[in-house]
């Protein structure tokens, strides 16, 4: 089979205006980034505000392999499967983060005949919005630093300065530093770091923002530091919401591209689906929702991590109701599951398969509790056998779930038709969704739901460190805010290696971080990489352009 | 009068598209971003070369004072004005750095009634240019630290890599920096430290380049650090060279905007005046004069550093042959040569004129040198008086030179339009242009001439350290390489105390750094700062944004 690149190269893309008017946007509701890319302006949200919201479906899935299991491709091929039926669909995806396309990751465009393009665009630099955000992080870096270079006014103490600098490269090397060396014209050595841009607290609230204005207030509550007396010091404080926001203005607008068969879709934000909370954004989401009847999105690792956040704190902060949830689960990560090494997936193990599917039956069990209609998608690879197929169909005719086969990677809408069919029945039933948090639970027995309802934990066990900070997230009135949990996405658990669904452990809390502009409480369950770093034998190597600008390399 | 900002927010501006087909190009030729910017298409420059080159203009300028004079508002000015006389005129200048917009400096968009549009995006964002320099030239050195932490296979020297990381922000706590700390999954701990993304060696040779090929042979060129047995270690050896072109593949486009009269103007590129050569991309200035009858284009700092530059690096590697040059002096930067304080240039004082007039005086006996047309433009304040104006034109009349007001600042193209009745007159006479530097001389010949017949300096002498590279340059055969002189732009001289027209000193040369992919020397001759800081009350405290997306502080 052809390489994404070299499939996509193949793909006649339309005129961007087309694809708008598709969707009854004119060219003045554009503003162009070429031929195949747009940003929506403000004034058409502005004007869309008053139509009726279409239907929303997540696609999620089981917990993958390390190597990704399609549930981007399968958001793609069913929204283009959607619009095969005549329906008015739009895939609404995350942007892909620059760093790890020169990693061992690739693109995130989805890939084979489910593609979004123009893929060399959105994998690159696109619209910029990672680079305004890359920017307005590290002015704030850098008005912190100045700040108590130019006399420190708001006494911030330089060991309690928890806003690092972030860039859009996966760079190991930048992961912890000493910065203002030199001399005194550089200011005062501390201890600094890098993050990935995607991991900025500035993507997630990009993400959770209805316009920007909310964006400019959130951002201003952000706690970058605690002065001498440990009080908070806020972006207010440094004054400098005003230009992280100017720098952002074009970067809250959604952008319209469209897939291989050149059915709309709108990619946006893409803060990091561990530390943050791994969704594509509530703008981008609503104004999908104003503009197509059905509108196709996703949420980052599998449905204990990414469908969870999405549905308790997106939702609920953007007031969404889903209509539907996919779940996409494949043979591979199942027989993952069921305890089979990463290099035998392509053989057939009718038993590693059926320890696996006990992964599924959870998380089916957990997405029944948000009281949400229900269709799993079987992503379907060349290894997988018609026996594995048919065994594991069968276990979800015991369950009595819908359920579909999708071929989307190698046939595109085509072969996501039968899911499609699936999620229009679906969508013809009644929808009562309820987020499985509420407001009313302060921060422990949130963690603890979590914990006991989707994680399948006996207890939770916090750290020292953790029951001092939850101490002074009480004493500072944040425990009612909504908590996004950081947990390996292989595993229920918060250990990778206990795979399948496990019972019986405790969940350990090692960390409780107050994220004022995001407005919610990050909780670390274990090693977080928040800055990734290339391979031994890095993509970036292998990349390269000729003088026609024919790209090769780029997946 | 009103701000910058206020001025660009009241202007009506033409759709890019119309200012396009002022210049015979179809929208089909543009990469449009927004209404009002534009990328000119790679197919339509390979178009253009049949067509025959119009006349070019440098503006350059005496040394300025550190509030800078005006030059790039002259450029705009002249233009416009050449426009209101009936001639095909581009102004082709620097992209603006998003750095200095948020400390003292402000915008480089021109200012008051000379200044190219739309302002808020061009000193923002733009078409993404530098970020995608900064993401080009991080990936070059994570991909050092990288090599060196899976086993530094070319046996990288950790105390010899001398390509340090980028930022476009001003920011002192990352000058001098150390990383890979923490553990041995971040790498080797070692010194490193972060310029500002506009004194990269990637925006060097973006500048320098002739098309995408040319730019990414230019790439795998640089050295980047030295073996542990002293060899260069290049960006080829690191198999990076594919990958950076390819995230410069838009760059290297030029972009299209238009003045505040709608007139049109290319900007791009923007490298460092000072360790860099300070002009715009050759692209962009080959482009313009296939594009237009007249481009008037500028170069960093005063005629010693920018022109100098422009005529002994540029228009070699580019076959560029100027037809004029346009000196700016103003008033004030005149009586600041000749001693007055920065807080007393707003009175009169015809002495300090008049001494400081020297200054004027060498650049334009430099500037024959150059046996090119020349035109004295001078910038005028309203603080001038009619008695220093008169002053300044008798002593230019007594030199023999086509002199002329200008108000452009005040009056837009009108306010230009006796200098542009000269620089026509001059474009009429013949141009002989013949750079001072010649190929043949060695590197220490090319500093000496320097040295000698611009700045006026007795004789060249050179550090220990600086010998010690010269050694190593001619070891490398790179002796014959165009030099590009760090100096400051406040005197002839290597102090920046020495105003006028010094004569008698030496001038030092500490360092000689050969930057292999931009294909110069660069010789530095003081403590060249790469990397900026903000102020004490910096102009992004001062910058927002309201619902509307209406922006204020920016200038």
């Amino acid at each position: 089979m052809k390489t994404d690149v070299e499939i996509a190269r193949e793909a006649k893309l339309e005129n961007i205006e087309k694809i708008a008017e598709g969707l009854g946007l004119s060219r003045d509701s554009l503003i162009e980034y070429g031929k195949h890319m747009a940003k929506i302006s403000k004034e058409t949200l502005d004007q869309c505000q008053e139509k009726e919201d279409g239907k929303l479906v997540l696609v999620t899935a089981i917990n993958p392999t390390p190597a990704g299991e399609g549930k981007t491709t399968t958001n793609i091929g069913l929204a283009m499967a959607l619009c095969q039926r005549g329906k008015k669909a739009i895939t609404a995806l995350r942007e892909p983060s620059l760093g790890p396309v020169f990693g061992i990751k690739g693109g995130a465009c989805g890939g084979g005949y489910a593609q979004v393009l123009p893929m060399e665009n959105i994998n690159l630099h696109f619209t910029g919005d990672f680079h305004a955000i890359t920017s307005a992080h590290n002015l704030i870096s850098a008005s912190i630093d100045n700040h108590i270079h130019q006399g420190n006014a708001l006494n911030i103490d330089l060991r309690k300065i928890i806003w690092k600098r972030v860039m859009d490269m996966n760079d190991r090397a930048l992961r912890q530093i000493v910065v203002g060396l030199g001399s005194e014209k550089n200011g005062f050595p501390r201890e600094d770091g890098f993050d990935i841009t995607v991991a900025s607290e500035i993507m997630a609230i990009l993400c959770l923002s209805h316009d920007l204005m909310d964006f400019k207030e959130k951002v201003a509550k952000i706690t970058v530091a605690y002065t001498v007396d440990d009080q908070p010091v806020t972006v207010a404080d440094l004054k400098v919401q005003g230009a992280v926001a100017m720098l952002m203005k074009d970067a809250l607008l959604p952008n319209l591209v469209q897939t291989i068969e050149n059915t709309p879709a709108i990619i946006h934000g893409g803060p990091f689906a561990n530390i943050a909370h791994g969704c594509n954004s509530l703008i981008a989401t609503k104004t999908a929702l104003k503009l197509a009847d059905i509108t196709v999105t996703e949420a980052g690792f599998g449905a204990d991590l990414g469908a969870e956040k999405f549905l308790d704190i997106k939702c609920p902060v953007g007031g969404l109701k889903p209509d539907c949830v996919v779940l996409v689960a494949t043979i591979r990560a199942l027989k993952y599951n069921g305890g089979l090494a990463k290099s035998d997936l392509g053989q057939e193990n009718i038993q590693a398969l059926k320890d696996g599917a006990v992964n599924l039956k959870r998380h089916i069990s957990n997405l029944k509790k948000y009281q949400l209609p229900l269709v799993v998608c079987i992503n379907t690879f060349p290894t997988d056998t018609e026996e594995e197929l048919e065994t594991l169909e069968n276990i979800l005719k015991e369950e009595g779930l819908a359920y579909a086969r999708s071929t989307c990677f190698a046939q595109g809408g085509q072969g996501a038709l039968d899911l499609a069919d699936r999620v229009l029945e679906a969508l013809d039933k009644e929808s009562n969704f309820k987020a499985l948090l509420s407001e009313d639970m302060d921060l422990e027995e949130k963690l603890l739901c979590l914990a006991r309802e989707i994680y399948g934990a006996k207890d939770v066990i916090y750290s020292d460190q953790a029951k001092k900070q939850m101490e002074k997230i009480r004493k500072e009135g944040l425990d009612h805010l909504p908590v996004c949990v950081a947990k390996t996405q292989y595993s229920f658990s918060d250990d990778p290696n206990k795979l399948g669904a496990p019972t019986g452990f405790n969940l350990t809390v090692r960390e409780l971080i107050a994220q004022t502009g995001a407005n919610f409480i990050v909780a670390k369950t274990g090693d977080i990489m928040t800055m990734p770093g290339l391979s031994k034998d890095p993509a970036a190597n292998h990349m390269d352009i000729d003088k026609d600008g024919t790209i090769t390399g780029l997946f």
